[in-house]
């Protein structure tokens, strides 16, 4: 995948006296550390006014939610239908149309279905992501050889046939065996997103203790892997779901996690991302920060 | 000191399935895990309007000041003059009877001089916090005598008569002078607040990494020990600082931070410092979390 830059020319400044907010104007645009890969999530038929939209083959609505996530600073566009399987990929066909008419980002392709994916992803433009293939079933003999030879990357769920394991150990076994098909399709640990799999946290009596204890291990023995996480999942049926979904990406982040699939459009939680990545030192001099607050990406609307 | 408990009566609810917003309401009051120290920060002479007010005597002020940060949660409330030191200790304990007159909060006693805070401490109704020592000059050599058979509580600073200590190694060497004198005087670690002194992120080149291995090492050693930060000097010269201090401590809660200076009256820090409570496992099933929703701690105004 050609990595999207959503920033400047490379120039750095060394000049940090002079970095206060009053003075942010005059600061070249720099490009540097290690940048989250946010995956959108607002195109979605399970979310019910993109469903309704999705129904009525309403362009204008698919492309404007396209326009606001590239804008917003996403890296990859999700496009999911959750229509029945028989009219999944026409669906999908038309919405990737609609998003590839306003936006340049990669997209990723959506579906419980490999067979769906497999027809689908050819479609579009450029190389993407695949979402997703797991332990279950077949889904990683039919995906990995299609984009075995190609730029795609895809993301693995950590869950087999045996459903969610409870414990860290039973998921990281997940893995071992995702890492060894990878391996055999010659799919380079950077061209996978690892999902460690989310879950609630109001029903948990030891906080996100597992799902740091999966993300630490995989980072610390594959540096160059992704690991992403459907952020809000974490924060159901609790109130102020915001505040929950902020905390667990900062702490996240902090355990191993590049990529996530969230609402780039939530100001909030772009600046905390950001504003994480400088305090986790890569961003130096918060440069990235400085740049993703001149373009716009967070802060109060211009 | 006594501990606040914002909350109920300590009555514990199991049933997770109805933890969604909608049936908050139900819920019983619950108070366990460990809850974060608040220490107010908003009533302090180096902010003008506060100046302004103290200059006039104007006690309304300084009355609403303690009352919305009680109010919103805040465990101790810091009083700071910051007058010319011949001044202190009067325009202190008008201060202090300010605050006393609208909240049983315990007060910070917050003056750079060692004397002045000799003075005017006893003044307080019940045991607060020392606002501050440090290994400079005899600062602990004064106080630490004084409140070595109360229940008062002390901040220390990880600085000496060098100045602040560049790297982490150094910074522990004057924790250690420090918690050597504590033990001299029989003040439990528990009575000590330890500042490790946040410096400001924009002249960084890794990030909080050397305030996370400060913090974190003496979390290790000193399981009963506070760990506090003026979080805000992180976000100094940013734009946004919020997103900043949001990340900071959340990621320095995560190395072992358990209380902290900050605004109180700022409902997304206090949410966001719930929800890592119960990200990091102090907060079974979230029940200090939606207590404090339900006392109106964060989310939406009601």
């Amino acid at each position: 995948m050609d990595k999207i830059n959503n920033f400047g020319d490379g120039t750095i400044c060394r000049n940090m006296i002079d970095f206060s907010i009053e003075n942010c104007a005059e600061l070249p645009k720099v490009k540097g550390g290690k940048e989250m890969i946010i995956i959108g999530e607002k195109i979605n038929g399970s979310i019910p006014v993109v469903a309704e939209a999705i129904a009525r083959r309403d362009s204008e609505f698919i492309k404007e939610r396209a326009r606001i996530q590239t804008e917003a600073g996403a890296t990859y566009i999700d496009c999911c239908a959750s229509v029945p399987e028989a009219e999944e990929v026409e669906t999908l066909k038309w919405m990737i149309d609609c998003i590839q008419e306003v936006s340049d980002l990669p997209i990723s392709v959506d579906s419980p279905s490999a067979d769906v994916i497999a027809q689908v992803f050819p479609y579009c433009k450029r190389p993407g992501v695949i979402n997703s293939v797991s332990g279950e079933g077949d889904k990683i003999d039919k995906l990995f050889p299609l984009i075995a030879d190609t730029k795609w990357e895809v993301i693995c769920l950590l869950s087999d046939d045996s459903g969610i394991p409870k414990c860290a150990a039973d998921r990281l076994k997940v893995f071992d065996s995702i890492i060894k098909k990878a391996e055999e399709y010659h799919i380079s640990p950077s061209r996978l997103h690892i999902d460690p799999l989310v879950e609630m946290l109001c029903t948990s009596e030891d906080g996100i203790a597992m799902n740091v204890e999966v993300i630490s291990t995989i980072r610390a023995n594959y540096p160059s892997i992704h690991i992403t996480a459907a952020v809000s999942n974490i924060s159901f049926n609790l109130p102020v779901r915001k505040m929950v979904n902020l905390g667990f990406t900062v702490l996240a982040m902090n355990a191993g996690l590049d990529s996530a699939i969230l609402d780039p459009t939530n100001r909030d939680m772009m600046g905390v991302i950001y504003a994480t990545e400088a305090l986790l030192g890569l961003d130096d001099y918060c440069m990235e920060y400085i740049s993703a607050y001149r373009e716009g990406i967070f802060g109060p609307k211009k």
